[in-house]
């Protein structure tokens, strides 16, 4: 099967209309299948959208927006308006506070709307002080798990590995008129311009993962779009964050209530020795993948889309069970 | 399945070692699965082996090795030491006549080991006048259809959809003392150090698709690897070009015998005005994508390894049926 033959055409189009559908994508927005990961994009960003005197804003989080700011030092002027480090990234910024450290000229403001390691979720999002300047995030690890109101953004982009399909898609949601002025060194995989007039096929693009995202789409609408699937995410959480906070502090989740992630439980027990053994129990109750990252330590549940209750009802029990025999 | 985790580990590992078996691949070059196709690779080779004033050397064989060098003007100093252009892209020049217009301070020579749209493959390899000058090759279509000497080369890339595996894969070999001196502004995902330091996996790789390259190596293995392979692919390629140049002039063939590819096989008919009715007719007995790339025109017929014999027996023998009907 030609990526260029009908048959392929058929598979890509349908993609992206339905995901089109799913986030109510205004027309003039380009939606891009691309490689590489959200990695590729910290770079493919500030190349397509700046020149090297440009200043931008980041708004740092956790790892990845962190990593986001760092790849960008290399393409234009990038400054840390805010970051979470010092209080081991358990917060988001409040807008109004934001307001007086943003750059009048920044070309964009970048944040990342979900912090996979770290747990942290924008509930809502910040509007630049300037009106050109766009808001760009990473949603990479929450896409497709609530309603998005695109319009506010410049741009949107996600791996497309957590909620929508396998690893090796990249979808890229890019206002049309931000396309076009890609700073001369740009590679031509990492130019926006390219992809658009392309519709995603200058090259073999990664077929199969983007047949398997749109086979996900489909079930997604089935499903009642994104309203009914964000119901379904919170109460999945809420289930969790619950059982966590009832605890009376054996379990301990160190995120701020108010902006603790639908898609990423990080906690820590509160006598640390038995993390090791909290782990191997559960994973021999095929509870797998329960280790928090290797940079934060704990343990990370996380409950993307695909996640069904009964994983998460089944969680909760083993954490109940676990603490009556350790308290 | 985390793309860290035990589970993942064992199959990227199986599919480095079998394919280091496959091609014999010295200890003294890493083996890279990485995203974005060989047209990625056209940047990232100036931008991890050159500075911006390195002259490098680029044969141009057909589409593929113009569109490589045409990238590679963005991060350094490339020249055209042989172009195929005026004779349509069918022949390979001599190795000798090479040898007067090859710089003797490039930092490379780029070749396309074999031209998928134009049907022109390297039976042998040129050797740079100077040792300094390492040998660099797009292999996309005829990656692991024969054996290679790995150690002629600095550098070997190939996307995997045409031999090896589903698009979203792309396999860089290179010499592991050619890693570590990438240009400032080389995006963090075209930078080999990352990605040799990290074992391919500093960010999440293309999981599923590694996973099947591994199942096809080893198949290849299986097969008796890639000598018995291209025992195969010359037959397979020799019947078809038998009845091509045994049809009196029905069928052509423009390439120079002695450097037709095995896996990319371009004819036209004496009457062009019957090319359409070929392609339909074929198409209805399920001989699918014979029409000749929209840049050349013609029919070409891609007998990768995955094509059975009977597969070109098939065609061999509705080409004799169609010539019946209109000689």
């Amino acid at each position: 099967m030609s990526h260029r033959g009908k048959e392929f055409l058929s598979i890509i189009q349908k993609a992206e209309s339905d995901l089109r559908t799913l986030l109510n994508i205004p027309e003039e927005y380009a939606v891009l299948f691309l490689q590489g990961g959200a990695t590729t994009q910290f770079a493919a960003i500030p190349l397509n959208i700046t020149t090297p005197n440009d200043a931008v804003d980041y708004i740092i989080t956790g790892s990845w927006s962190d990593k986001a700011y760092k790849e960008a030092t290399k393409y234009c002027k990038p400054n840390v308006i805010w970051s979470g480090k010092s209080e081991k990234y358990t917060k988001i910024p409040g807008f109004d506070s934001l307001k007086t450290n943003q750059n009048t000229h920044a070309k964009y403001l970048h944040i990342c709307a979900n912090e996979t390691i770290h747990g942290v979720e924008f509930k809502d999002y910040p509007t630049p002080i300037n009106e050109k300047t766009v808001l760009v995030a990473d949603m990479s690890s929450n896409f497709c798990s609530k309603p998005v109101d695109v319009s506010k953004f410049g741009i949107i982009y996600a791996g497309a590995q957590k909620n929508v399909g396998p690893s090796g898609v990249t979808i890229v949601i890019i206002k049309k008129d931000l396309i076009g002025n890609a700073q001369e060194s740009t590679p031509v995989m990492l130019d926006y311009k390219i992809h658009a007039e392309n519709n995603s096929l200058y090259n073999t693009p990664p077929c199969y993962g983007i047949y398997m995202c749109g086979l996900v789409f489909e079930d997604l609408l089935e499903q009642g779009g994104l309203v009914e699937v964000e119901k379904k995410n919170k109460k999945k959480a809420e289930i969790l964050y619950d059982a966590i906070d009832s605890s009376n502090g054996f379990y301990r989740c160190p995120v701020e209530k108010s902006v603790r992630s639908l898609m990423n439980v990080p906690f820590t027990l509160a006598k640390p020795e038995l993390e090791g053994e909290f782990v191997n129990i559960a994973a021999g109750e095929k509870m797998v993948q329960l280790k928090g990252h290797r940079s934060v330590g704990g343990m990370r549940a996380s409950i993307y889309n695909a996640m069904p209750f009964a994983g998460v009802e089944k969680l909760v029990a083993f954490m109940k069970d676990f603490q009556a025999k350790h308290a």
